[in-house]
């Protein structure tokens, strides 16, 4: 196909945020897709993944990854399809996952690191579920709570963010190791959801003001493993009802990333101490060389029907801003994922 | 002997400190030691161990181990001789070490749980030195480096306290495992002794003010290894140096102990999750079945010349309060001891 025609549009990064990002922290620009050479591909993007680590990528510093430069392209996971292609690798209408980026064509080698571009089958799942429990968050729910929480059977399995993408999945894969599972989400829809549609033995609404008494209501004997998405006085509040040799995984504090203040550290560390507890930092991409087999087992429960996941889907990438937003809100309800183009 | 004209002194907790305690939070009390009785020893307390940790069992609450009641004996580890004896498993002339608790004798079964007592060998080492090295912080240094840390050769440890009791120790410990050794202490004088005297590769003086431009020089590929006895902004410093895979030892945390505000958290946390770090937390008793094997090794290490303690020794039971005080303000040098009799 000729790609001379085509426009790319793009957000790119304007300035790096104090506190909560706004919409003019990134420029909408558009650009024409260039030809592509031997050994690239051309990508049109269906689906990008909105995530929190995505707020520490505006920044500038030290970090797991390079900050987004400004003026580049925003950095995002996306799922799309492979409409030019002058690379083995992949043929065209092929699916493929992959860092496209906040634009609606991704051009580049087939073999790129950074975009590290890998094929996803639509018969084994619809497509947005490979943004979620079969893509970066899901392998991040599943190799932290496996890898770092180390979950035996019987135990007690805390998680916050638990209607969120990582949540979801730390919950039903600690069912699936048959732990007890409580999850900590803000409002009583995604209490009832996690509990309801998703299995879990419990879920304490925050917001309802009564952290402490839910977690000595629904977790009797303790807290073995608590996994953190949100930092914050949650993670203070559960550090107080930690078991001997528990186990805290570390893999976000969305409560924390828009502060214009310090991060609040856990005051109540020393329970660490007192409990010989272990508190733990996930990275996902450690990880990548067994993605697989996550993508594979959840694959398997999921069509089993033992496993569910939630998207929330936002369409059109002019919404791109206030929707990443959403995340920092409480706004999102599941996977939060913006479709840029239909299938 | 005759027990019936000793008089036995001691110091019971009066009151809870709020904050920094004070004199009056205990009382000095005397009364008859009484005589013992089939299976009983009496013993003449020599030395006390002053422990930081000592503050925590002043407090109320649930911790690792109960607080210390109202008008109880103050809780204290020491040394002493065993004075007289209805019990086969210690004669007249034992030197024993135990939780004697803050006064001159100590009375009851010879296998008392709580006290815990056992033999140790004056021939070995100078009394003192059992309760540093050869003793509780001892062996809290020893097994929390080791098994908590996993220093492995050719690493970098940094240790806060470096000149305290449990710090001398870690740093010689990782010496001995080819580590690269870096201790944090107050003072020319302690950064100069851990040095020059205990074979440190250097050492930082946090009330220089420098502690970010120290870790920057003297732990220039960063730190592996961060075993803290202090907590509080140092650290929350030592959390920006640290490296992929890093371990933390939660040991201690003197600089809150006295807090009449929340303890500070380490605000910087999250360095656990962008490096894949792991702060874990210690407590000697885990190790008891062990110590045999820590004695051994570092008393081996004592005979051959590689490994050296320092004690800080107060003489006289009624300075008991404002010696215990030293601790928190830096005033010691060495392992505080409170000698209660001539051996």
């Amino acid at each position: 196909m000729s790609t001379s025609t085509l426009i790319n549009q793009q957000y790119r990064l304007a300035a790096r945020p104090i506190g909560m990002p706004k919409p003019e922290d990134w420029h909408f620009t558009t650009e024409p897709v260039r030809d592509i050479v031997d050994g690239e591909v051309l990508v049109k993007t269906l689906y990008l993944s909105l995530d929190p680590a995505m707020r520490g990528w505006m920044n500038e510093g030290k970090s797991y990854i390079r900050p987004v430069a400004i003026e580049e392209v925003m950095r995002a996971g996306g799922i799309g399809k492979v409409v030019a292609s002058k690379s083995a690798k992949f043929a065209v209408g092929d699916m493929v996952s992959g860092g496209l980026g906040v634009q609606t064509y991704w051009t580049g080698a087939a073999d790129d690191k950074t975009a590290a571009l890998y094929k996803v089958d639509p018969a084994m799942a619809p497509l947005p579920k490979y943004l979620n429990a079969l893509g970066m968050p899901g392998m991040t729910a599943y190799f932290g709570l496996l890898e770092v929480g180390q979950p035996k059977a019987g135990e007690t399995v805390v998680v916050s963010g638990a209607a969120g993408a990582v949540g979801q999945t730390v919950g039903q894969v600690a069912k699936h190791m048959g732990c007890r599972v409580v999850g900590i989400a803000g409002g009583k829809e995604k209490c009832d959801f996690v509990v309801n549609e998703l299995g879990f033995d419990a879920c304490i609404d925050y917001k309802s003001g009564a952290l402490r008494e839910g977690l000595k209501e629904h977790c009797p004997k303790g807290v073995d493993v608590y996994f953190d998405n949100v930092g914050g006085d949650i993670l203070d509040t559960v550090l107080t009802r930690i078991n001997l040799k528990a186990r805290i995984v570390i893999c976000g504090a969305i409560s924390q990333y828009n502060n214009t203040t310090p991060v609040k550290g856990p005051a109540n560390y020393l329970s660490l101490l007192v409990n010989r507890a272990r508190m733990e930092g996930i990275v996902v991409f450690d990880y990548a060389d067994r993605y697989h087999k996550g993508v594979a087992a959840m694959a398997q429960w999921m069509q089993e029907g033992t496993f569910k996941t939630r998207e929330d889907i936002v369409v059109g990438i002019e919404k791109f801003p206030q929707t990443l937003l959403m995340l920092f809100n409480g706004g999102n309800f599941g996977k939060l994922v913006l479709q840029v183009a239909e299938e």
